[in-house]
């Protein structure tokens, strides 16, 4: 976790990383296009983790689903076989019931942005009704907005 | 449904299709191995729809999950995007436990036979438990055995 | 294809529908949400067919690739298992380098709407460089547009 | 790289390691069984490279492709989300035109054996048509053979 709040608010993101399967290439020779919101996601868990929890014990132990309701990419360099792909994730809002994540995809191999992109999500429990994330994880969401005026939203 | 066990059994399958996608695809230009497993379940639903059920209900209604066990394939010729594919679904083995799927995946056009495999199969309930499949689904897959002699078979 | 340019614009769409497969679905019991992306290259594709020609010749023939530079969907309700998806698609603009197409995702069975989103495409060679869509590729995709007015536009 | 061929041939294994995405798992909570051939994909490239190249470097510095011709898996155990799955994988068979990998995959966390596979490949141009493994490639893959007595066969 690359997070220093009080210095560098634009350091506060999470790198992940994957390498590029074969299986997520199509006959374009590159990387088809829905796989990015893949990594999106590998992004967000890996920050929730190194946050100090994981997102399998929300779904788990508190009945909280990240439930997706928006997400995008913009495309600027197509990702090929075997790359290693930086996943790198920030937190662009947490309210109460609602988190916005932002990301960007690098090439490792020599820092070219690939993709920038974002997902929305709501908090549900398992039978699909919207509910406050519980406290706890709230702090540490918030630990790592990058605008503390939007610390106080809430949705 | 091709049934008519009186006569030829091994007209006993069923044809379902499907159009090669292009997320399915590799960059060998050609449909990524993995998918055939998902045509095969694609066939297997099918089959089921057309004996009369869905298997949507037997998870739901019945808390029947049939869990693969084994699968295997082999690749004769590539399937290519936006292909329809045929795939011809047989009941290989149908016992009281274990339920074994045989297919054949078909490329419309001419009729090349792209690839041969199985899938055999265990009855768990949600608990991941296993149980007998009820006698209603029992006597509509032995319905279109290949071989009556396996009719009596218990697994 | 519904499309009558001269009464309805809001008709000029083409519908495509796929099954959902078991694949296709996530440990929340609904579809993991790259899926709809998937889903989206399937109402394109099937427009173009409809529109009288194939995206698989235009790669072959035309050495054409209609490469995605951004995709953005917003989920309303989650698809479910085995459920037939509508997948509505329209051509938002058609400039000489650029399309933009649009989509609403519904539920076959009550017309539910489960998801909106559009993808922006460039045209390139295999070579990956950016080129002009060729004039007959043109001309169909404007006879779908909604607006008339964007029929003059360049990219 | 586990290999020490003088002393314990069952040790001439490679292992890899993934850790499953939310993605892989289906709506019985658990990874959806196709997965498990990717992750094969995933346990051969590894090898390769801990034997000292890359696979894509053979698909464009060589034009040798190896391509999947039977696969197969017995599920022993389900996988299931956010666990980190070792992949081990050994060279089974190594002739001039043909491999054969075999695969286990083991739960991380406690070594539980959760399925056994195997690949046959045979190489081929991108043309398509079948040619010999170049020698370099050969003698590395033998060094890992596991029983020296198939190291002269030739397919």
């Amino acid at each position: 976790m690359n997070s220093d709040p009080g210095r560098d608010p634009t350091k506060q993101y999470h790198d992940a990383s994957v390498r590029v399967r074969y299986a997520e290439t199509d006959q374009m020779g590159v990387v088809y296009h829905a796989n990015y919101l893949i990594w999106f996601e590998i992004g967000r868990v890996e920050l929730m983790r190194a946050l100090g929890f994981e997102y399998k014990l929300m779904e788990t132990e508190d009945d909280c689903y990240i439930v997706v309701v928006e997400a995008s990419c913009r495309y600027h360099c197509s990702a090929r076989y075997d790359e290693v792909i930086r996943i790198r994730t920030r937190i662009a809002q947490a309210a109460n019931r609602m988190i916005k994540y932002s990301y960007e995809l690098l090439r490792d191999s020599d820092g070219r942005l690939l993709a920038t992109g974002s997902t929305t999500h709501v908090i549900c429990g398992k039978d699909g009704k919207p509910k406050q994330l519980p406290q706890k994880y709230r702090e540490k969401f918030r630990s790592l907005l990058l605008e503390p005026a939007t610390r106080n939203e809430s949705a």
